[in-house]
């Protein structure tokens, strides 16, 4: 049976005809109801993507993302229809360490008041013991996969060796220490910044909660570049207010976009962009280029040899 | 005869004990009048600095700074006198390094646009393909001392490899290749950042002139953490209003502070920051310990072992 690919991420058709070289037929959105049976996906939409998956005359066992997360995913159905979910997991990672690397320089580097001031045309130099350097702040990621990983190497080249926190407390390359989820309290008495890279989960969902940010005494930053659902919002914006937590940068929110009325957007010590960390000209090949090999092999073989996840962990 | 060294710079009583562990005497600016013959001086003050050095009874041979720049000072007096200066060069790298990083990642990580989406409330996610990664930047750094290798060490980590511009074009560590000032239009025209890392010489003001820009088209980040002399100011705005550069990030200024009137302030492209890269509250004891070395050298034999600058050439 030729399988045939419901494409949901727009492709050119250069893309499109060396993708077809696998034997694999590419169906755009556009078209998927005339198609049956369709049997994969790649990428997602948040209206088409249920349909075509749910269809009673499609055969769709495996889901390509675009994203290194997938719980956006209905994946209850997806479990219980054993398909089968590759993800772009590694691709963003360059992009999201390099924005990480950004948000802690603005806001160690003063970046923050220039900024400020440079609006109201005041040049207010700070005192100079109220800058640092990257290099001797005390970094704890959450998360030490692909993107822990990529964030840790960056610090590395400002010889900064950062810590970890991740389920087992397993070393990890780049990181000079690395503890369990259950034991972080342990690096958070002096830590100068925390860094969310954490997938989510029903582990970390609302991990960062009013309890984790009450037990900090003015951490310098605060990053969310993993998953909006892993902070309790209301709490670090508590956190903000009473001085636990001193700044935040922040790409990631609950709910997405964030609210117009949000009293968010107006935190003088908060840098908010708008879930962008991932974007790069330089990551689109990458993405084609892992949806390619698992094609190739899908139609030679059915096996899913790039970045397939563990529906029941979720990643 | 004991040494008197005029500290205009402010030392704590145990900082000014260890110094005179050395045999000499630290002399403050509030008692300098009375304490002639003065031998040295550490720091500099634009009105103190002057008088004392000046002074017919005292007898400076010597003056220690606290910056990497020494064109602030009496030159040709100073010339003219024998005097030998030190400077703090090589401390204040590393920090001017990360905020230049920082700097590159603002805007080619979407952060300049962010900012101002952020005060108008605006959910407003950039094209995929307007941002880019600093790993694969073609970044030109103008000098290649101190200042310029700790850049080049930084971008490294990135996975970037920086080309230089110094006075003969010689190769250093850390950069993929060096031209001569002469050459540097070879290098600038696929460039994607330029960094003014320079001394403030007579070769360098104004290096950066009406010329120098108009041979760029649509140069992404122009960079200037050297010296405000080595710009021309209105040159550079015309260049960012007739996009031959999009960006700039400037921490130095022809005249500091910027004029509150001027048009700079608000040029939605730029960040201003007031001449802070060198701020770091770990690099007050660096710059001590420099300035213990010579003293308890000179004390000793009259020599002056780290950072010795050449009056004649300025830095």
């Amino acid at each position: 049976m030729t399988e045939r690919v419901l494409a949901l991420q727009p492709l050119t058709a250069e893309q499109r005809a060396q993708l077809e070289q696998t034997g694999a037929e590419i169906v755009t959105a556009a078209d998927w109801e005339n198609q049956a049976p369709i049997t994969a996906i790649f990428g997602w939409d948040h209206e088409v993507g249920p349909a075509a998956l749910m269809a009673p005359n499609n055969q769709v066992k495996w889901i390509q993302t675009v994203s290194a997360g997938i719980d956006y995913l209905p994946l209850d159905w997806i479990k219980a229809h054993n398909v089968q979910v590759t993800n772009a997991s590694g691709v963003y990672s360059p992009s999201i360490a390099e924005s990480t690397i950004g948000y802690l320089l603005y806001f160690i580097r003063g970046f923050n008041e220039a900024v400020k001031n440079q609006a109201g045309h005041f040049w207010q130099q700070p005192e100079r013991n109220d800058l640092g350097l990257l290099a001797s702040q005390k970094v704890v990621i959450y998360g030490t996969g692909s993107i822990g990983q990529a964030i840790a190497k960056l610090l590395n080249g400002f010889g900064n060796q950062p810590y970890g926190v991740n389920r087992s407390g397993h070393p990890v390359d780049g990181f000079k220490d690395t503890v369990s989820l259950a034991d972080d309290h342990t690096l958070l008495k002096d830590a100068d910044a925390v860094i969310n890279a954490m997938p989510a989960t029903s582990a970390t969902v609302h991990y960062f909660d009013d309890a984790f940010f009450k037990q900090l005494d003015g951490l310098n930053v605060f990053i969310n570049v993993g998953r909006g659902k892993s902070v309790d919002q209301q709490a670090l914006m508590n956190a903000l207010l009473y001085q636990n937590v001193l700044h935040a940068a922040l790409d990631v929110f609950e709910e997405e976009p964030l609210d117009k009325n949000s009293r968010l957007w107006d935190y003088p010590n908060v840098l908010i962009t708008p879930h962008q960390t991932g974007f790069a000209k330089e990551n689109t090949k990458p993405v084609l280029d892992i949806f390619k090999k698992n094609l190739t092999s899908w139609v030679a073989d059915g096996s899913l040899p790039v970045n397939l996840t563990d529906v029941a962990l979720g990643y």
